[in-house]
């Protein structure tokens, strides 16, 4: 029997501005946004360029079954956000209004921060130095 | 600027009892457990067989900086996993002590659930009917 771990659903009160921060500071695409009946709700889809792993942002109205006052919790950690470029990263992201709240740390090749984000959604921003690469022509000259 | 989503980090307050529903029931593999010694906490990474998107499970002593009473809240709304035997896995959970708590829906060739598993954390159990295929000696006989 298989299990595939496809998405991450968040739930946020704010579609539209959750879809914005994602798309606009984060580069995620959207792939579509969908009304659930069902569940008087509206769901977006999103994804890293290079990844498979949805982020699905589920939006429900204050008649549905799934709703109730929404409470902050401890469940959902943060989501982690591997990045080219570690500074300019934290730059976007405070211009967006997010400031870092935990760190940043660099230990060896890692370069680490911690943000909250929009609906207070904490991100781990990252980036791993790549290890220096042996060049051939320096090894044929040694 | 690119940022590639690579994992979720959920907060859970039994490290070991976490680590083994999902790796015993839904099958994902331990990549490995980390004591951070900064946060005075620990934390385990796991993934599907065949997905590349982690699943970080982070515990935190009662002294960390990062810890605090556990609150149960909403931001995670649940996780999504597939299956390629939604009858069994549904049989495998409830064995697990986990019963189905919306659902089964059948839509088309969609049959989804919802169980609240470990920490009470809600998974989306989903599979989705291949659509039939076109037979080519069926075609040909035609």
């Amino acid at each position: 029997m298989r299990f595939d771990f496809e998405y991450t659903g968040l739930r946020v009160r704010n579609l539209d501005a959750a879809v914005e921060f994602f798309t606009k500071v984060l580069g995620m695409e959207l792939e579509g946004r969908i009304q659930a009946d069902w569940n008087k709700g509206e769901y977006a889809n999103l994804r890293s360029a290079n990844g498979k792993h949805k982020l699905e942002l589920n939006w429900y109205a204050s008649d549905s079954p799934l709703a109730g006052p929404f409470r902050e919790g401890d469940e959902l950690d943060h989501l982690g956000f591997a990045t080219d470029d570690f500074d300019g990263a934290l730059r976007r992201l405070a211009e967006a209004g997010y400031k870092t709240a935990l760190g940043p740390f660099h230990e060896g090749n890692w370069h680490v921060a911690f943000v909250p984000s929009v609906e207070g959604i904490w991100l781990d921003i990252y980036h791993v130095d790549p290890k220096p690469r042996k060049s051939k022509a320096r090894k044929k000259a040694a």
